[in-house]
């Protein structure tokens, strides 16, 4: 089922739940409503399947917000189902604030709903005090009193609302509430990745859900929400499926699953692993990566690549392929070849009456090449400058573009990640970093260029 | 104990290590090693109080990584220890993989470490594929056989390493690993803020970590690591402590602990709680927030502006203190007083051979003033600017500057936002977004000073 609003809380939000009941999905469109008539009533209107209703149940919420007597409040309880039912939809309802409530009078207004006719009632964990211990145990009592199915709403305050709900899933709750990226008020709710790969990879347990487009759908939503999510996230993460530790990587390359989970690997998530030279590599991943760069070493060439590879990240910078090319035409003593794009000067300029304007000269190959070009912003009018620049040359697209949060202040580090792409679809991707953040989009531009430039001559070559 | 670091993996790591166990510390310092002669000596020369070390013990670890029979891996081990006991330091062992290893097996390299004199045994779910109910069970198990101390090290590919590594503690662990933030190979580890405020909060067990200073630990990390947390982490993230839905700051405003888990205040983690209006907002947050800026409404205006800040909210936008503002004078149909500072124009330009430049003209008051400055990037040249131009009129500092992140291309949305501070101690922030960066900044900071000013003015008519 998918809960798609709380249609009373606005008319743009009564508007967009009506759109969803009326998309034809395979599934119960619900709407969420206090047990107030004009919150029902703005359910019904949006024709959902089934209306989620709600009233705090807990003696903190009751006496501080909804100021009712336990006895006001069950009778609400009823009466909304009673409505809900005379209307014709499916009916779940909340105890808010449920794991906060007494657990007789819980049970006790659990079991009248269940007398009204209510399909399925939900226990929120509204501010996410459980443990998965006591949440077994409540689940546990509940399911032993209560014949209709159980659903949980578990919230992520102390990080464990996953495992809240997987544990009530083991007491025998059959409908977990999950939100993608689990976002929700405060630290969120049980995320949907999480609940999912966990019931099927370590439950054996079928949701139904097409998990191959789990990533593609967490960074949809990441694009809309503006929430990032940060490369270490479970499943989704940029790093889920990242191996660095030398230990990691050499097992990883020897057979995945030895430091991988096994029972979920990356492509049933729609995801890719991902090798990363850094402070902890071996000889394994560096030789792995030079190797894609056509950079062939003996054992000792590459005993002093990782020696100084290993000494500029303890230094605390990202090691990316152009780090790794710079520190082996070192250690080999001979250029890899000239980079075929050198820059020789670019220049900027925006403001609140002028279009954002660049111009960059560079050698290019044998000659000099210059070009200028505008776009929506510094960042986009100097990669256009630089893309209109080598146009002549070679075709290269951007095909990403990212840069790093800044927090703290206007003179912090920006961290510019940009892959490039070319006409055979090969791809190379580069980093800088700077406090000018339009220099440092130009030097990853250019570098990666360079990479994809370098990749390409040793395709040739075979 | 404070695990430091793998000394064998390079020079500089050893460093570190040999800095941190020379720091006087009142805690064990660690050093982690392989069960190698080298490993170990790596860490006795770094002059640790405990070592720990491990080998593989699953099948499929033991056969593609390390390519030992199990009595091979079992002697190693032993030999390990009793090199470690033999030099004076205290010992942890780890199982590697120990989650996915055979349990008879597993428990018989247990008991040959214990009766080799080893300190405390860890296992460790390398892999992270425990359920917090498996994870229960295997500790247990464990316990009944061994009579040291028991650690867990739990990885957090699926999201529930902090439910197993609870899981653990109440079937015996006595140990928790932790990681700052929870980061870690692939997904990381258990977050070191949420296992311990479950523990303090959830479980009452006091861990002596000084609580108070979570926020800023986790903060100070965040920036070294250059893993952003986004707003929805728990304990520690910008929303951990936010109320947007009505119903929820309409409750906390009455009383915190109704929408909040109580057992867990803001301040015991050394964080703020914050009311945010938006799509879900209320009558309760959005008339505390006019309050705030000496906005007065009857009920008919507040509906109104409550239903205009949902219209916008629901286009996606996020509401800051500025639209609630701009909004509140149409409704009331009045000029909540001239804005102060009117931007007329700004320029800015950066490059390769350029000192990074901005110049800023604009209405101050009555008068106009201009000013240009130079900075370390466009954006930084731009504030500068703006607070030279505006040092005449009233002395403001730009308090924090931050971007949010962008992934997808040079045309994507920049999100900036900026709070400003006077010299009364007096803050306001606000947000601007466009494809445009430097644009956005000005923006915002131009639109922050003069709600900034706005507040003074209201101060001072008090």
């Amino acid at each position: 089922m998918l809960e798609a609003g709380f249609p009373v809380s606005s008319e743009g939000e009564k508007q967009n739940v009506r759109a969803i009941a009326n998309e034809g999905l395979s599934l119960d469109v619900c709407g969420l409503a206090r047990v107030l008539t004009k919150d029902l009533d703005a359910c019904i209107d949006c024709n959902v399947d089934m209306i989620h209703t709600f009233v705090s149940t807990s003696d903190i919420q009751r006496i501080h917000t909804i100021k009712k007597s336990r006895e006001e409040v069950l009778s609400m309880a009823v009466n909304a189902v009673d409505y809900i039912k005379d209307h014709g939809a499916k009916c779940m309802f909340s105890a808010m604030d449920a794991t906060r409530t007494d657990l007789d009078y819980l049970i006790e207004v659990y079991k009248a709903v269940e007398g009204a006719g209510c399909d399925i009632i939900n226990v929120p964990d509204t501010v996410g005090v459980m443990s998965p211990s006591s949440m077994y145990e409540l689940i546990k009592n509940i399911n032993g009193e209560v014949n209709i199915p159980i659903d949980v709403h578990c919230h992520n305050d102390f990080g464990i609302a996953v495992a809240n709900s997987l544990m009530a899933a083991e007491a025998g709750a059959s409908q977990i509430q999950v939100t993608v990226n689990g976002i929700g008020e405060r630290a969120g709710n049980a995320n949907l990745a999480e609940v999912v790969m966990c019931l099927h990879s370590i439950y054996g347990a079928n949701t139904n859900i097409k998990t191959e487009y789990l990533l593609e759908t967490a960074k949809m939503v990441e694009s809309y929400s503006g929430i990032h999510m940060p490369a270490n996230t479970p499943i989704v993460g940029d790093n889920a499926f990242a191996h660095e530790s030398g230990i990691h990587t050499h097992g990883v390359l020897e057979k995945a699953d030895t430091f991988e989970p096994g029972i979920m690997t990356p492509e049933m998530v729609g995801h890719k692993r991902r090798i990363v030279v850094g402070k902890h590599a071996g000889r394994h991943a560096v030789k792995k990566s030079l190797e894609e760069m056509g950079i062939e070493t003996n054992e000792e060439q590459l005993d002093e690549i990782l020696a100084r590879i290993k000494d500029i990240a303890n230094k605390g910078k990202r090691i990316c392929d152009a780090d790794l090319r710079a520190v082996a035409s070192t250690v080999l003593g001979r250029n890899l070849g000239n980079e075929t794009i050198v820059l020789k000067e670019f220049s900027v300029m925006t403001g609140n009456l002028t279009t954002p304007t660049a111009v960059v000269r560079a050698r290019v190959g044998d000659e000099e090449a210059v070009a200028s070009n505008y776009g929506v912003g510094p960042i986009d009018a100097a990669l256009k400058a630089v893309e209109l620049m080598i146009g002549g040359y070679t075709k290269v697209k951007v095909r990403d573009f990212s840069l790093e949060a800044i927090t703290g202040g206007s003179d912090a580090l920006a961290e510019v990640t940009i892959s490039v792409q070319d006409e055979d679809g090969r791809v190379a991707s580069a980093q800088s970093a700077s406090t000018d953040i339009a220099t440092a989009s130009v030097d990853a531009l250019i570098t990666a260029i360079n990479l994809l430039l370098d990749k390409k001559k040793l395709w040739n070559m075979e």
